[in-house]
């Protein structure tokens, strides 16, 4: 640890799985969150899930002694669900709400209601510029067979390329939250490799808390445990990565993760555990280089990887769109052939006959919900496929301007 | 004139006017388009509106021995018709999407499938790093009664702010695109006071072409005359816009704008006049400061104007959203009565009348559609509410911070 850092900062990270009506004694737990943040005084709350604004409103009220500056992104139909507490003055703030997000017809998933997004905050300290930036990727509802995958890949993407590209002026970069990835996950690799974010778990000179220090714990009351069938010790998606710029270099002195029940309750937080990390700023010494990230070789393989799994996105994305367009030309010929039949039979020999209007009109009703809903969707998977494709060629220019770097060396 | 600068470059601006099937003599115009920049070598081509990739790939091949690499951003339904040419190997890129960008349901419009975005390349000429962003703002179809002014505010915001955040570690910044903006409306201020980006037509040491640098101009056959009736000396809608960052600084040595037809062609390249700039980039000179860009106290109105702005936009939202609900409530009670009446028919007395199947069923088929179609739009509204009073919070936090850093001085 170092003796006399320039600065030490004490960051807490959660998704607080604060949903209104359906999360568990959220009012509860939301109320132990805010004592631990007003007892524990650290400098910085990075939270996520807190998707009443109302939630928010109560905790500012009851933080604005110790975190006198806060700020709660809002987008999407329900929200971000991301805040920030902060103990310094907030100058400036900035949100990137990710391309892709999951499908608006998956009810039981409601990622895509969040408005998933990456937040972002700056700060001053002591002179130093601070970019604080507070996530939370789409979820993994089934390892073996993750449909989301692509989606969370280029959400894992186009959060490395926004920390790259707005924390050129900074000095220090620090990222929490919940990316719903493991550490070895292929988004994860890309945040260390292209971002060159260091994983406070990774490289923290002192660990305490769970085992692994994962975030998803089979003693934790709220989690699922179906989810950590395969992984009986937990998994670790809940991080605080970070890195230093300019002239400054940060160190992780200690890593803590809760472990189940907050202390002296009998009920946890939320059903992640929370991430503390302890990190002293230090001004680079005279002499060592700046942080000019190397360029590993290994990258290409990353962003390889990564460009294979979008491109598997995109197929699937694409005969999506194709199941719609179909869908919605038969529900146009259905109509076509209804009012065919409808003309013919009010003008042809048909009248002879008694036409069966109600289950004719009920054809109808039918004719039109098809056509209406297969139209919005095949909107819905265009824009998907445009995206997934984008992405895609936006790897291979960051590949071929990898490639040239490693062949010029 | 500089006499020896350290760097010249020459770029292009056009709003292409390239929609398939709508446009007039598109490909003979894209044509067109393809025989200047070859003629002319520019340094950089920005081209908006170039809606169909086949046109981005015609122009590919045809450019690709005097621009070797360039790019095309995708996003939207159809795109969003913004790519780059550059002589200069593109090195990374990074999109946008506006938050806000008009309404699905206006057809006729349409800006809204287009997903209105801000694209960046980064260059790297003679070891001075370039950002170049290229954008395409929400047009203006009705300056009196301008519903679409709160949501080209807001873009104008987000532009500003993408451009501030990502710039950091540029050396030179250079915007171009149609922003939908007359030279002195409140979001060419904020981008001239907050991203401290100076408009080359004003900072010219030499203006050629249409009178005020008009991009919009009545001599052009392809214009709508209605929309300039107010305007008979035409509109400047198309900028390029820049500046210096750290140790360079860029100056404006000439502004061009066509007028009309292309030089011996009886048809003009688009409905809009392209732009061209030359820019001369220096080596600040030693002893002359940083360009760190004056706080000027007249920000704080511009900021304040726009935040007005959107707060119009707020109210205008949560009205729309409010009416919405209440279609989607009443088309509920509707359904419900109608399953009340349809079953009291079936096993009530209402049997001893005939009952009146078909209409019954229209009415049901149009309960369901009033319900569908104004729930999407709730959802759609709520979206735009979320958005706005975040773009308000944010321009709050900006606000503060701009007030406390004049009162400091």
């Amino acid at each position: 640890m170092d003796k006399d850092p320039q600065l030490q900062l004490r960051v807490f990270d959660l998704n607080c799985w604060a949903i209104r009506y359906l999360s568990k004694v959220r009012q509860q737990r939301i109320e132990l969150i805010g004592n631990v943040l007003n007892q524990e005084g650290y400098d910085l709350a990075l939270l996520q899930e807190v998707w009443s604004e109302r939630d928010y409103w109560e905790l500012k009220k009851k933080l604005c002694a110790r975190y006198p500056s806060s700020h709660y992104f809002k987008s999407g139909v329900i929200g971000s669900g991301l805040c920030i507490f902060s103990r310094y003055q907030i100058l400036d703030t900035f949100l990137y709400q990710y391309s892709v997000n999951g499908y608006p017809y998956m009810f039981q998933h409601g990622d895509w209601f969040g408005g998933k997004s990456v937040g972002l905050v700056v700060l001053k300290i002591q002179e130093i510029v601070f970019n604080i930036y507070v996530t939370h990727l789409h979820a993994e509802y089934c390892r073996e067979k993750d449909a989301y995958l692509p989606h969370r890949v280029v959400q894992a993407w186009e959060l490395a390329q926004f920390i790259q590209h707005t924390s050129k002026g900074a000095d220090v970069v620090l990222l929490g939250g919940d990316l719903n990835m493991h550490p070895e996950d292929v988004g994860i690799r890309l945040l260390r490799g292209w971002a060159g974010l260091r994983d406070s778990f990774i490289a923290a000179e002192k660990v305490e808390g769970g085992e692994d220090g994962s975030t998803l714990l089979p003693t934790n009351c709220f989690t699922s445990k179906k989810e950590l069938r395969c992984y009986p010790q937990g998994i670790r998606i809940d991080y605080i990565l970070y890195k230093g710029l300019s002239h400054y270099e940060v160190k992780c002195n200690r890593h803590e993760t809760t472990t189940g029940t907050a202390p002296n309750k009998d009920i946890p937080y939320s059903d992640h555990e929370a991430v503390i990390a302890t990190l002293s700023v230090n001004k680079r010494a005279l002499g060592k280089g700046l942080n000019h990230p190397r360029v590993e070789p290994v990258l290409v393989d990353v962003l390889n990887e990564a460009r294979m799994e979008v491109r598997v996105g995109l197929h699937a994305a694409e005969r999506q769109q194709y199941s719609c367009g179909r869908m919605a030309v038969l529900a146009v010929l259905l109509l076509l052939m209804q009012a065919t039949m409808g003309l013919s039979s009010m003008f042809g020999d048909a009248l002879l006959q008694p036409f069966p209007k109600f289950s004719f009109s009920l054809l109808s009703l039918l004719g039109v919900l098809v056509l209406l809903i297969s139209a919005v969707l095949y909107l819905f998977h265009t824009i998907e496929v445009k995206v997934l494709q984008g992405t895609e060629e936006q790897m291979r220019v960051g590949l071929q301007t990898l490639q040239d770097k490693l062949s010029s060396r």
